[in-house]
């Protein structure tokens, strides 16, 4: 096919929308291991997990042979208010990098919630309503997913608690606002509101919060209130079904113009963008139809993949979760302060992290000046000021790019930029001011978040 | 056309994006009013209007004859990477107001910049490079057009230095960290860095700075440094061309439906958007090809088409640009604390001015609590966080929309939504916390913004 004849962004019609999300788990030998409760060891039931999640939720969790699930059209209609998303092809930063690759995003921030978080979050809220349910509590770190729920709960009408991580409340009260003017109410996270806030609280007095606490209490608020159920943003298997949605738009939207990727590449905190971007591709991987290298990209300062341990462990800091075998740094690790942006949780995905102990992917882990330096260069000539959280796929993007220049191979690079970078200004101040610097774990501060691991068999 | 077969989103074709400029003044039968030398009041020549702005942007300011001027290859490719935008369908909107009307927007909004001020940065930058300037100046008001001029110049490898309101530059911090990004230098208005700026705080010390101001030191810095010229983002009649192609897009993505607007509505400051988007429906109208109603809506605190006069002004408080015949509340005029958000200008573009005065269009003003009540039903339910410039056309939508609901018309109507909120968060946090109030200019406060104009014949 002629270079030129593929446009600068690629929309897909509205029929040639996912009417089914794809559940990669269906494909997969080695399954991901299930959710085990954190008292008995036994694996969770669907029943015990209907205290925490809504039921239908709950269902696709614990569905791991059906491969495709269709999407209600009370939910692709909401898709159609801001997808199909564009695979973007990025003629300028290739132009920029002198590379004979060719690079693609499919970029997921023109939604308020500035990214990829609203794909699953519209889909929770739906179930939610559809069981009767008053309202829904969760957890908000960087704020994107928060944003997301509120603004999904405020289409259906349904109450939405957010606990926010104390450090994030503070440092972007506009992401808070946001929030607000989507009718949701916002604590900062660990608060006086919940015993295990109040529990955290008097064990680390002046903590900034976590994910991992602020799911406690997300958990606890949801379990002690009629009507409520818990939603994650994040880690779960169904919330990479829900985002599979970015996949299959993309690998639609490859097929029309007869490309192949040799490389995809996404960000990896929990694993939400990256499982959804990669699925349909992994699936091709997984029957043996097609390859593809994988990239997850992680940060330095947080590298589940990279430098965890792939075991049991609890999803949250209070231990009211049940366990998830992760890749994971402990569930007491808190990235340093100096972390600016997401991708903080100490867990990643049990669905990716049996995918990348398969050796079906890879992991690299990069430092913050290094993405905030690709964002900036992505900015200038993309247009796009991207999320920190997304800037790491595009470091390793550029890397990877750069790579091609050197061997003069035209590899096809696709990336997932998952969103925008719009509340994220202070940590761009900082790389403006010349002052964000770099903070690697020691071996010593890994251990400690290891040391914490329940003892499961 | 059986009404379903309409998608949320009609996004054109790469090829069906338009390729030159529309320029309403040829179909004018009254040609806007030249702009005058101040001290001579003679109309400004090419060559005065030389020492000001880049030669292509003289001669298309002053050109009221080529009805289309080509867009140059180099404009059209960076289009493409955040055009076309979309024209959505308010499906959500209509069903929860339950209106017959059928309201459809364009969203400018999907681009960095956050706003349609990018159509036209990207051209004047263009323009700067070609004639091989250095860099530009210009000022910036709630930060849209700084941030897509910064976006522009970073593009073309351009010096971008930005003046920005005080008040906006304290108010909005991250606006200024998006521009710096971007590679811009920013410095609050008034400043100690021009003449017309240390005067103007010499005479209101603690002045917070107006557009007018700002304007007064852009200018001033452009003409005194070698290899740079001054670029504006509204107002002047080059702007309105460029930003022909918000309209030209509406009236191709209408057309392919088979759609007719009864009414089209855009929030108007300088008329940058709002003469974009109108355009080539006003050329129709020009041409008794067709009739639609179109309004422009404007703050009540700021009302100059409303409460105006038509009259020769000056563009800036510190007298140093050229006169414009506009509908204006005098130079001198600042609209109150008050009000938050953009559309603060004094003056109206002398297009709009023309066609206004000569009956073609209509005005209403809207206090800003009406309009923050407006964003957050939008909000709500399609999705998008609006701008508070944009919210005051959707205030008018809607109300139009109510009236249909009323009488049981079918009107369709079509609105411009300019842009984003998401650097507007003070503003909403005011709203949120029920903290926002209105105030109208009293008669005595227009008289004393219009005892200043300029006497001309």
């Amino acid at each position: 096919m002629e270079e030129r004849t593929i446009p600068y962004k690629i929309y897909l019609e509205e029929s040639e929308m996912p009417k089914q999300w794809y559940n990669v788990r269906a494909d997969m030998k080695n399954k991901p291991a299930p959710l085990l409760n954190p008292g008995t060891l036994a694996p969770m039931t669907a029943e015990e997990l209907g205290h925490v999640f809504c039921d239908e939720l709950v269902a696709q969790e614990l569905d791991d042979t059906t491969r495709f699930i269709d999407i209600p059209v009370e939910i692709q209609d909401f898709y159609k208010m801001y997808r199909p998303s564009p695979l973007v092809r990025a003629y300028c930063l290739e132009k920029k990098l002198e590379t004979p690759a060719k690079i693609y995003y499919k970029f997921e921030g023109n939604n308020t919630s500035g990214s990829h978080k609203l794909n699953s979050a519209i889909a929770q809220a739906y179930y939610a309503k559809k069981q009767g349910l008053k309202g829904v509590t969760t957890e908000t770190g960087a704020g994107q997913w928060g944003t997301a729920l509120s603004m999904a709960c405020s289409y259906f009408d349904l109450d939405c608690k957010v606990f926010m991580v104390k450090v994030s409340y503070e440092q972007k009260p506009f992401r808070r606002e946001v929030m607000r003017t989507y009718g949701a109410s916002v604590t900062p996270s660990p608060s006086e509101t919940t015993e295990v806030g109040r529990k955290i609280l008097a064990e680390h007095p002046g903590t900034t919060g976590s994910l991992g606490c602020a799911i406690s209490e997300a958990v606890e608020a949801a379990t002690q209130s009629e009507g409520y159920r818990y939603v994650l943003g994040s880690v779960l298997n169904q919330v990479l079904l829900h985002q599979s949605v970015i996949g299959m738009e993309t690998k639609t939207a490859l097929d029309k113009y007869g490309i192949t990727p040799d490389i995809i590449i996404g960000c990896a905190g929990g694993g939400s963008n990256l499982g959804g971007l990669i699925s349909p591709f992994m699936g091709e991987k997984l029957r043996g139809e097609k390859d593809y290298r994988i990239i997850a990209v992680e940060p330095a300062s947080c590298p589940s993949f990279t430098r965890g341990k792939y075991a049991y462990d609890f999803c949250d800091t209070g231990k009211v979760c049940p366990l998830a075998k992760m890749y994971t740094l402990g569930s007491g690790f808190i990235p340093s302060a100096n972390h600016a942006g997401g991708l903080r949780y100490h867990g990643m995905s049990s669905t990716l992290s049996q995918l990348y102990d398969d050796g079906l992917m890879e992991a690299r882990s990069v430092e913050q000046t290094a993405v905030f330096e690709a964002a900036e260069q992505f900015a200038r000539v993309e247009g796009i000021l991207p999320a920190p959280e997304s800037s790491h796929a595009i470091r390793v993007a550029i890397d990877e790019a750069l790579k091609c220049k050197e061997t003069g191979e035209e590899k096809t690079i696709v990336f997932g930029l998952t969103g925008t970078g719009y509340f994220d200004m202070v940590a761009y101040e900082k790389y403006n001011n010349g002052e964000m610097s770099d903070y690697i774990p020691t071996d010593e501060d890994l251990a400690a978040g290891l040391a914490g691991l329940p003892k499961v068999e």
